[in-house]
């Protein structure tokens, strides 16, 4: 006899599968950073990464260690410059890193080759070492990190963070050591087994309108939250940086939001803060995803994340309260998170 | 005896002045380049974008036109790198340009400057010479559009697209001439008299939810049009790239989405019109801002701007409906978009 399967099994799987994906990709640090080395003799001049849904959360992740740690300047790839308009852009010195877990995007595909091209050496970033995209670039990072059979990416998603980590370290040390490194991976295993944390969050998320922010490294957190909300639920949400929402959108926030605030300790805590305590202000209803022990002011609910993981870090935890509120928000609205309507793992723009 | 000031007066006024405003730039275009020939004696190696809103809307236009038209990669800032963690990049041989309507954000300011410090040549592009931005800048661009007294902008961003212009053409040709530079101008004043073009996509915004696609040069029209749907309504819409929207966010848009997309003749028209297909495929309601005489497909509904246009300043006309939008749904819910809840004019991020 054989049972119905139950709603969100494969994501949830995939999501506890995160802390193992990264050990793995950890124990590859030393061959990866070796290979990186091949392409990357020197400091780069400028890298622009190219990327397309959650792996762009990942790039603008990217992008945001190699400006803070190694003041490299970065740029994000728009896609239509080279595919449509065949723009040569003058790259010299420069390192292009490409993102999709697939490696199957032909956008992607495109892009990255065009870059090469135009002077970049290229590193691809994907799940498929097999993958045309891996194939064609001249170092190809595999995350290893198994099939991901749900729509949402989850653990390719964390992996392709602790990527850019690790192209970033082939140029230049590291804030952190090795064991603050493991020490983010168990505080996110910590936070996988919590699950409970975000159910509140997740009712109420259906009957208001989801708005997640961040800043820095929590930037890409918030942006990747409100499009697991939005694959999951099949309803609207949006992710800011925190001062981008103060330009402006924060006029479409009032009672009927659930703003969500990601906050790290370090430079631009008070920032989110600030930001959360506008939108409550203003009549929303507003969460801050924070390490335990953060200061949070009152009125503001928090849920918590273990502490003493470095700045850069926090979003491996905090990305998962992401995961889990677009998951149980998905089951509480009745659907089924591993195959949301419309979506499929391959997105083919070119 | 005073007249009970009408809603939204400011704000359709600025409309309607915009032509006027861009003539008057266009007259300053020999002196504009001329000073930016000071500080630009050679192609950059890179130009660094800061803005916030509406600006960075501009600065995303600006992307497209220097990496189309110039092959020169773009990098749009991220402030906190300069302001929170003040890391100082490798910006030799590039080209930093500011934007900032009222010239006193202090983030912009602050970021500005940081990038200077960073080795890179600074322009500041505002609507006040005797701001701290302007006075900054190694060159100020005064986008001379007079006072601005709507919240939401309307003329100094219209002018900051052409001062754009203007900066590119600091270091090579463009590919239009004068006279269709005057000819999009005229597109434009001619789309700002046919205001009831957007009635009915207005009235239909109020019971739905407004998604706007774009993709390169209109790729900056979509994100504005939602955010002044935003800031004069006070409800959510949201503005994306049109492969962007197909990687995962195109997962909430249904049968109460209006989607609004903006195709500009050239490499990338037939993108958006699929993404707008796939929208209406999914039960939204659908609408596309094209030029007069382009292909729309069957069951969807086109708004016109005139024809003729280059495809880099079609935005000009094709902002205006999404201005026009704005207005309209913000006056049809009972709202003053002169004056909208909760924003100012200048926002004091940092």
């Amino acid at each position: 006899m054989t049972q119905e399967p139950s709603p969100g099994r494969w994501m949830r799987r995939e999501m506890s599968e995160q802390p193992e994906v990264l050990r793995q990709l950890m124990g590859a640090r030393p061959h990866n950073i070796e290979r990186l080395r091949t392409v990357l003799p020197t400091r780069p001049v400028g890298v622009v990464f190219v990327a397309r849904g959650s792996s762009d959360q990942a790039a603008s992740y990217g992008r945001y260690l190699w400006e803070t740690y190694a003041g490299v300047p970065v740029s994000m790839a728009a896609a239509s410059v080279h595919t449509r308009y065949r723009s040569r852009l003058a790259l010299d010195g420069w390192l292009a890193v490409a993102i999709s877990q697939s490696g199957e995007t032909p956008e992607v595909i495109e892009v990255l080759d065009r870059l090469g091209r135009s002077g970049a050496r290229t590193v691809a970033v994907s799940n498929d070492p097999q993958s045309h995209l891996a194939q064609q670039a001249e170092v190809a990072l595999d995350l290893q990190a198994g099939a991901e059979t749900a729509v949402p990416a989850t653990k390719t998603f964390t992996a392709s963070l602790l990527a850019m980590v690790q192209i970033l370290n082939a140029v230049t040390e590291l804030p952190w050591s090795p064991a603050q490194e493991e020490h983010a991976v168990a505080a996110m295993a910590e936070t996988i087994d919590d699950e409970a944390a975000v159910q509140e969050l997740a009712e109420e998320s259906l009957t208001r309108h989801p708005v997640h922010i961040g800043r820095s490294f929590t930037y890409p957190v918030a942006v990747e939250a409100a499009l697991k909300f939005k694959e999951s639920t099949g309803r609207a949400s949006e992710g800011y940086a925190s001062a981008d929402l103060l330009h402006g959108p924060v006029a479409a926030v009032d009672a009927e939001a659930l703003l969500v605030g990601y906050a790290a300790r370090g430079p631009v805590f008070d920032d989110v803060v600030h930001a959360v305590d506008v939108a409550r202000s203003r009549g929303a209803s507003v969460a801050l995803v924070v390490e335990r022990g953060s200061p949070v002011p009152a009125h503001v609910r928090p849920v918590w994340v273990p502490e003493g993981t470095p700045e850069a870090l926090a979003p491996l935890s905090m990305v998962v309260r992401a995961q889990q509120l677009a998951l149980a928000s998905s089951l509480a609205s009745g659907r089924d998170p591993d195959r949301p309507g419309g979506l499929s793992k391959v997105t083919r723009t070119s």
